[in-house]
């Protein structure tokens, strides 16, 4: 271990409980909750065999009137949800780590749709959530009850095994709703002074404390005030960084350890688009003037170096890690060990965001393991070892896909992989994504893949040699992996229109693909229009680099909103306010259907003719695999049999164009499973369902 | 029963089995599907039990790559999840009844987004669904192995019981995009003409039957073209009737029951606003044309007279039913016995594919029980008899939780129940919305409860008296329930603006609220903007009714698109464009924060200064509790006790404004848990859990 990261490795004392090092996984969402204990437990338990020192379950809602459903998550209504929960603690003490629990109230946040419970929260006001109603103002049987909700949860949670447990008040939840005197209304001992808005939250941790406060370190989290100047990120509405400073002097003696958040969830995981490592300094790290108590906070820390600096300063005791630990769960341990090459660093996508908010299924762009622990048994640093390994692989393209599938068959001990790539650099479509204004940190995808690939034994990287066929068959591989990934279709192609859009030819000067503008070719005149049915980074990518040249640009999109896909990376409103300041005007729910010269035309929402003049368009409408190679091989068995070919595969985007992480995790899946019955299909997995006894 | 209707309790033979009348609750979503098997038997069974035939669960995905995750759907990926199913088919047979289970692949239509599988599809094109990638186009691996996984999926059914075994192929899932020619770009035998399109479908069902045929019936779900001229419905794209007919007419021999549905799932689904009960006849019907075999169709029916008339026709062998028969499962037991007073007819609000579809949960408008049978063990049609039936109840307001709530206690057999309203009719907010436009047939919620009310002993309804506090004092009453609901607040208070908004004065003549411009009070001038920070029915409704009285309309919302909740009762894109061709104008993603004189200001998405010149608004913006009555009362404990008064509750808008389906479920619940332990909160509920062992 480099000196410089010993302080990491100290041992930091919270209450009654030790934890061993200042790494600290923060609770954060997973989907798994209460109601995939086994696939929880298994998530968690490898942070804690990582070597974070730390390492809590997500938000848990302590009744069904803080009912979050459809999102999962970690319910403890009751004692056998407690039990579920259990299993995570018990993972997660196998491995010598402290486990947390995030008792949690969402107020007015909670949708309350499936339980049917009333909304609470202190004033009758409409959250900026839209769930079809308004809250219930709490009168004093409501607080109470909620309190002891508090007390009964967090007494589930020591029962079974919960070192940590929390007062959740971050986020803009019933804690932050009581603080705020933006949406804290009230005219009696909970309402108007700081003190009074302060009450329930202090009530609630003195409550808990009473229970539990023997036998289980008390937490809290915070939001200070933030709002970095990031447009479209909102601060903390309602409560300044002195009024939240003075409610932790009024706390300090009922919490263990201070749990530091910033401003509104979007700035508090911020992204690498718009924030850089460490962020959240200026205003976290504040706290430290009015607590001696242990702080977490957190920044998308990877650096070693700068994690060591910021225990040094003082200002916060843990580094708190939400993305970092699922992108790299070893990352303790490859420090303490002093492999920092071997650091899989957050790319700071909020990928892990959208799987788990979108589909209750936590993944990462770097970690393909990630959530794939229990039910498909995948470890992110132990490989089965291969079955056959010298039998040699050729991998065709060297994009996400390609480049994961070699590094894990690699570290499965393959002795004879060779990873041949046509352009002169691996990374395939990252090549140009990464050069998009903003999006550098993507970079970090083929950067550690490039790392590894260099390092691993049994692994050779070409490049700048396209194969044919005829290449292929002669290559004298064993076992051929096809992961030619995709291109933009420049005929404007989109939903409900297969043909090709009339006067969208590519070969025109004035019609563009996002590769080639990305590549640097520009179209004639001044005014161009970037179309997007795609609604993610691509075309706000593509605009932001042409306004940076000086075009005017127009952003037309079938959508009601630019970028949807960017709501759910937390990036949406940011992404908005960063193209408005950048000059780039968007119309929405428009759809093109001609591209003609100095023009292009369509529909509006009500099916209205609708045309713009411009000099050119970027058609940012549909992907296609590339997938010629791989039709031509596979339409040969004899040819393939004759060559001593015995499987032939395709991976990624030659596939079906996806996002990264799915492109990655289709490379991942295939190594892992290529000596099992049937690598073609996923093999099948463990799921967690009711009990029918 | 009455004779005219004696057709529909005739047999019907479909295939090996016979289903023992002609009411048929078709396959819908219910967001139980295998996950909550206990809920989703018991969802069923009372359906079997009220009648129904033939009683089907939800689409059942096959395979992983048919995953519609978070969706919950009837996973029988394998022989673990058919058991869980199998849990219902007993309990529809318990009563006599059928079971149906509707095997189903969504190809490009999955997220896939929880498995990770990749989306299948016969071409590689997007589609409308944005998840963030393509479908692969299905090689003849996929094909066969689709088709062997559809034939296992049928095998499981069988084996747990079930009698009815789909094919499913409408609303756009793979038979569809098999079928249509926008879709199917292939050029092999898959590809090309109406028979290559269709040969997918035939060979499944032709595996399906060789399979199982001899022992369930073998039922196919299609979809003809529809498009019954309502802007926004989208009719069946790419494939046109006559092209469907001819499907027909190849299958025919494969096929034991035609379940047919009409264009797009909004049209099928079409709501009251826009579509007449039975309005897919003249798509639907045609069917009869090239099949002599049964055939079920569905179209809102809820009046018996139509159905036996629909049935006489001999267009159609079964009625078929989701909406009707979740809002009144005992419908077809209520015809035979001639109780046609008692019928619940579904309002054709879609309330409950919100509620399946937003929380994974069903629920009905009119029929508080739905989705309640297992968790609150909860029946339509039975009720706990009174602990103390002759204990009086005064229940002041008689709106949608006052008459639920008064109903419900008569129905357990209290005998001195007073609903007392202060207005000269019943019905509180739906008074006026139901004079909306488009929005009569929910004035069914009244209707009903006004039958009910008439006709049950025990209960005394009095209109026209509004009761003080010292009235109720001096009631007589024991217990007290307040439903005295909600108003919307004339001072513009909003999301992030809890203050009045300056010149938000309802004083004024030139700013109304709803109810002001429901009750015929109109602003000065000709141009009025209706502002909508609701989202829902309410700001469309005021603006079709000023637009139709000659009303310039701007209708201004803080929302992407106009009524955005509208899109979760499938009727946004409908909605929409009905408003557009009403000639009312939408500024969308705006805030108002003033109201002056002649015009309104705010600020944009960017939060650019915003104004719009106007003579008058509509502040559509929040509504409060009126809640003066409860606190007045609830605040002299002694006054209740000298009264007499041993409990005092509130139910509905008066605790918090909600959704009708809400405040209507409150009523039901303390009815239902009056004599319980403490009824001021709902009792725990069962919940079905991971198994632990």
């Amino acid at each position: 271990m480099d000196a410089r990261h010993a302080i990491l490795f100290e041992p930091v004392r919270i209450g009654p409980k030790t934890l061993p090092n200042r790494f600290y996984q923060v609770p954060h969402a997973s989907g798994f909750g209460s109601a995939r204990p086994r696939t929880q437990a298994a998530f968690r338990a490898v942070k804690a065999e990582g070597g974070w020192g730390g390492v809590c379950v997500e938000y848990a809602p302590i009744s069904p009137d803080s009912d979050d459903l459809p999102a999962i998550s970690a319910e403890v209504w009751d004692e056998r949800d407690a039990r579920a929960l259990g299993l995570a603690a018990e993972a997660i003490h196998a491995h010598g780590s402290l486990a947390g629990l995030e008792l949690y109230h969402g107020g007015a946040s909670c949708p309350n749709g499936a339980s049917r419970a009333v909304r609470l929260a202190p004033s009758q006001l409409t959250s900026g959530v839209q769930w079809g109603g308004l809250a219930k103002e709490m009168d004093a049987g409501d607080i109470a009850r909620v309190q002891r909700d508090w007390v009964r949860a967090a007494r589930h949670a020591r029962d079974v095994g919960f070192d940590i447990v929390y007062v959740y008040g971050a986020h803009g939840y019933l804690m932050t709703q009581f603080l705020s005197a933006l949406t804290n209304r009230r005219t009696d001992g909970y309402g108007g002074s700081l003190a009074n808005r302060g009450r329930f939250w202090l009530e609630t941790l003195a409550a808990v404390r009473e229970a539990v406060g023997g036998e289980c370190a008390i937490a809290t989290r915070i939001a200070v005030h933030g709002d970095s100047g990031v447009p479209g990120a909102e601060g903390l509405p309602g409560i300044d960084i002195d009024d939240m400073l003075a409610l932790v002097k009024m706390a300090d003696d009922l919490v263990d350890l201070w749990d530091v958040t910033v401003g509104s969830w979007p700035e508090d995981s911020g992204t690498s688009r718009y924030y850089p490592e460490g962020h959240e300094r200026p205003w976290a790290h504040r706290i430290r003037e009015v607590t001696a108590k242990p702080v977490v906070a957190v920044g998308r820390y990877g650096s070693p170096d700068l994690m060591a600096e910021v225990i040094r300063s003082g200002a916060v005791d843990l580094i708190g890690s939400a993305r970092q630990a699922i992108a790299d769960p070893f990352l303790p341990r490859k420090i303490a060990d002093g492999r920092l090459d071997e650091i899989r660093e957050c790319t700071g996508s909020n990928m892990c965001i959208l799987r788990e908010e979108t589909f209750n299924h936590v993944g990462c762009v770097q970690n393909a393991t990630a959530g794939e622990e229990y039910r498909r048994g995948w470890h992110p640093e132990f490989f089965p070892p291969a079955a056959h390994p010298g039998r040699p692989v050729l991998i065709v393209g060297a994009g996400p896909a390609g480049m994961e599938c070699a590094v894990v068959l690699a570290k499965r001990g393959f002795t004879a992989v060779h990873l041949v790539e046509a352009e002169a650099e691996i990374g395939g479509r990252l090549r140009w994504t990464r050069r998009l204004p903003t999006l550098g940190d993507w970079g970090r995808i083929i950067d550690w893949r490039a790392v590894q690939l260099a390092r691993l034994p049994g692994v050779e990287v070409i490049t700048g040699r396209r194969l044919t066929a005829a290449d292929v068959l002669e290559y004298g591989a064993e076992t051929v992996v096809i992961a030619t990934g995709s291109v933009w279709r420049g005929d404007g192609a989109q939903p409900g229109y297969p043909g090709p859009m009339p006067g969208a030819d590519p070969g025109f000067p004035h019609v563009l693909t996002p590769e080639q503008a990305c590549a640097g070719q520009r179209p004639p005149g001044r005014q161009v229009v970037v179309y997007d049915t795609d609604g993610y980074y691509v075309a706000p990518g593509v605009a932001e680099l042409l306004a940076a040249d000086g075009y005017g640009v127009t952003v037309v999109t079938t959508f009601d909103v630019l970028s949807p896909v960017s709501d759910q990376t937390l990036e949406g409103d940011m992404l908005r306010a960063h193209l408005h300041r950048a000059g780039v005007s968007v119309c929405h729910a428009t759809t093109i259907t001609a591209v003609g010269a100095g023009s292009v035309t369509g529909q509006g929402r009500h099916g209205q003719p609708w045309s713009v003049g411009c000099d050119g368009i970027v058609l940012v409408t549909q992907q296609a695999s590339q997938d010629t190679l791989y039709r031509e091989l596979a339409s040969d068995q004899a040819a393939l049999t004759a060559a001593g070919i015995s499987a032939l595969y395709r991976i990624g985007d030659a596939v079906a164009p996806r996002m990264i992480s799915e492109a990655i995790f289709d490379g991942h899946r295939l190594a892992r499973e290529i000596d099992g019955q049937d690598p073609g299909y996923p093999a099948p997995y463990r799921r967690e369902r009711a009990d029918l006894t």
